[in-house]
């Protein structure tokens, strides 16, 4: 008989977990024969020895098969769908879901909620007056069916077995594991039902993975899972080591957002985005499209349009404006050498726009501005960060977390870094 | 303010955990702050991490603290314990602690019950008619001054967290790590109150060590332990990889105690049960009184009688005899070169002797007895073991687990072992 604390045993001692295990482990977890302190204990094990690749296959297989996986067959547009691994300033999702529909295909997109320093898109969406981004299965394929795309919570019937996973990872130091993090995602992602997947797997020091190498590993890791359950599957490595456009924060990204379809968007934002939307193409078999031109007609900004009045919102009402704001201004004349995505990500969840824990409420109106980017001229006194939120007492605490965020060198501009590092394909 | 995730972080990676953090960490999950999930999660971490020497005091020191020290103030003798890792047909406590008891010490020895193939002290005693090992601190106190010894079941209020902590590991996988097991016996030991504490850690195939190099650590870590603590402190380390003298289970370990403090005690076993009493009376301070002595004069035997009487049992009454007998043959005429330790333990575990989960009872007169040693000379045909179980049944598995137990070589005898391999002094 099968029993947990043999296959604890194994996998502590370098083993592997027959796949017939993993089915029976999954199963009796869920029918709590396997308690949550021999779960734990495993994924420490696991955290240490890693899955092997049928391990792995096999594990997330059973995380899908633990709910319900979404039947997009009736949408007839070719479906393809894109997952960040999260990042400071990180509102791609909001300008690419819309882009890619108006250029023919359809973009299923289910979110989380951010915790910690890296905001959620569905925070940041919340920040528009009506928009809901509480879907059934059925409403989610209508607004994809009437906008091409949708950007809504993942329904608690898709792979219910990682929502309980991952509860237990975050309070047991088991959430840092490439195998654990990759079946995470991309069972989540593959009970979606999309056809295609690109996957955008941040690097550095405000990116969940801090290493190129982790990182690389990480998205080939997902990429071969996305493979082996049918998804046609990519990944990009993105730099995530300054904030990516000027606005970290909720209704301020949308702002942003808004403004990169309106043709307006910050560079590393828009090169990042046209990387995603060219990868998101090609892997959904749409040819003689040209993101760039969606944009300059206003179509892809028709489609985000679309998409918030199909779900509730209203894509012209005012979005909350923070009421106390307050400048940060350059110590030194000289080159803003680095703007520290990380500490600029905490400062922004200080202020208000992100939650310590999961029921906590978000500011929709507080975060940070960035006036200046890396390879900008400074003058002393000059700003560079303009600070929001909805109580003044925070201003504190969010400046205490910039601590040295802030890099001006005297002799020389910085070389511009290409925010794109490498693409991976299955 | 010190959270749990972050420590398991923390040891997961590799660092240090202040005092103050081990100790919060465990008042923390007396008072259910910190979940079975959590403390799963981090004893993993510490079977891959480890613990280091402050670590490893503390973590022992918070365990002793979480409950009462047994105050051995009105034991006017110098007292003196013993403790064995476990092994197959380990009874030298029943012979020992009478013994050392004869030479002038007080032996305050607090003992578990058995678990998997190595039985506990406290079921042999179980097996004479009257014997009871639950007494109050004060019953205990009281035996030791009437007989100088008492074997007696650890009370609940010594080192609780360690109660709750081994019923945790046994089923999470974490049973197996050196600093785990270290503060597990020594908080135990410490808080009975010793002055002194000889270690019989064992040593092969049928020991919870496997390895000379796992054992001598463990031993070490104990003796480091036990002296920083106050508690004088050796350890012997000692072979075991054929069953300790002939018998193994309850009644026939009883018996076979009662012959070796009669002075008709095997070779192995006494050889063990000496060296043991010679390094006690050395800690205890005790110059000039001979163990072998005491056996031949029958003052070992009566200080047995005493402590028998003294805890309700009749030392003259009647074993439990099995109704059902089993011989085991030679296959092959030759010199007995092994007889599996392990092996042998599984069997009398399957013939009733010993328990699978810590609720269910044990047999008394079920076990094997060993009717050739190694070394000896064997006919093809000629009776090796014989197995005795309340149901015939039980048979058939106890054969199953034997297996390969008996070697037979044919061309010459095995060299004679030495049981004891080494002694380690703080």
């Amino acid at each position: 008989m099968t029993d947990a604390v043999s296959l604890i045993q194994r996998k502590r001692d370098g083993g592997t977990l027959a796949d017939a295990e993993i089915r029976w482990l999954f199963t009796a977890y869920a029918a709590n024969e396997v308690a949550d302190e021999q779960m734990s204990a495993l994924l420490m094990a696991i955290f240490f020895q890693g899955l092997d690749q049928q391990e792995l296959r096999t594990w997330t297989a059973a995380m899908i098969d633990s709910g319900d996986r979404l039947d997009l067959s009736q949408v007839t547009r070719p479906t393809v769908d894109k997952h960040s691994t999260g990042g400071v300033g990180d509102k791609v999702s909001l300008i690419l879901a819309p882009l890619v529909a108006a250029c023919g295909a359809a973009v299923p997109q289910l979110s989380g909620r951010g915790l910690g320093h890296t905001g959620g898109t569905l925070d940041k969406l919340d920040a528009i007056p009506g928009f809901t981004s509480s879907l059934s299965p059925e409403q989610t394929i209508a607004v994809m069916r009437q906008a091409g795309a949708v950007i809504a919570a993942a329904g608690s019937g898709l792979a219910p077995a990682d929502r309980r996973l991952y509860a237990l990872r975050d309070v047991t130091g088991t959430v840092e594991s490439i195998p654990l993090i990759a079946s995470s995602i991309m069972s989540k992602k593959i009970a979606e039902g999309t056809e295609s997947l690109v996957l955008d797997v941040k690097v550095g020091t405000g990116a969940f993975m801090k290493s190129y190498d982790q990182a690389k590993q990480l998205a080939q890791t997902m990429v071969t899972l996305g493979r082996e359950h049918g998804v046609r599957t990519a990944a990009l490595l993105t730099r995530m080591d300054q904030p990516l456009g000027n606005a970290v924060g909720n209704a301020v990204e949308v702002e942003e957002s808004v403004q990169a379809l309106q043709g307006h968007g910050p560079e590393d934002l828009m090169r990042v985005t046209y990387a995603l939307a060219e990868q998101m193409l090609s892997l959904a078999g749409i040819r003689g499209e040209d993101p760039r031109e969606k944009i300059a007609s206003g179509q892809a900004y028709e489609a985000y349009r679309t998409m918030i009045r199909a779900q509730g919102g209203d894509p012209d009402a005012p979005l909350p404006k923070a009421p106390h704001t307050k400048v940060v201004t350059a110590a030194t004349t000289g080159w803003l050498a680095n703007l520290d995505a990380l500490k600029v990500g905490v400062a922004a969840w200080r202020l208000g726009a992100g939650r310590a824990r999961k029921e906590d409420p978000v500011s929709a109106a507080a975060g940070v501005m960035c006036l200046a980017k890396p390879g900008d001229r400074l003058e002393k006194g000059q700003p560079v960060l303009e600070l929001r939120a909805d109580d003044e007492r925070r201003f504190a605490g969010a400046e205490q977390a910039l601590g040295t965020a802030i890099v001006i060198q005297a002799d020389q501009p910085p070389p511009p870094p290409d925010p794109v590092i490498e693409r991976i394909e299955g």
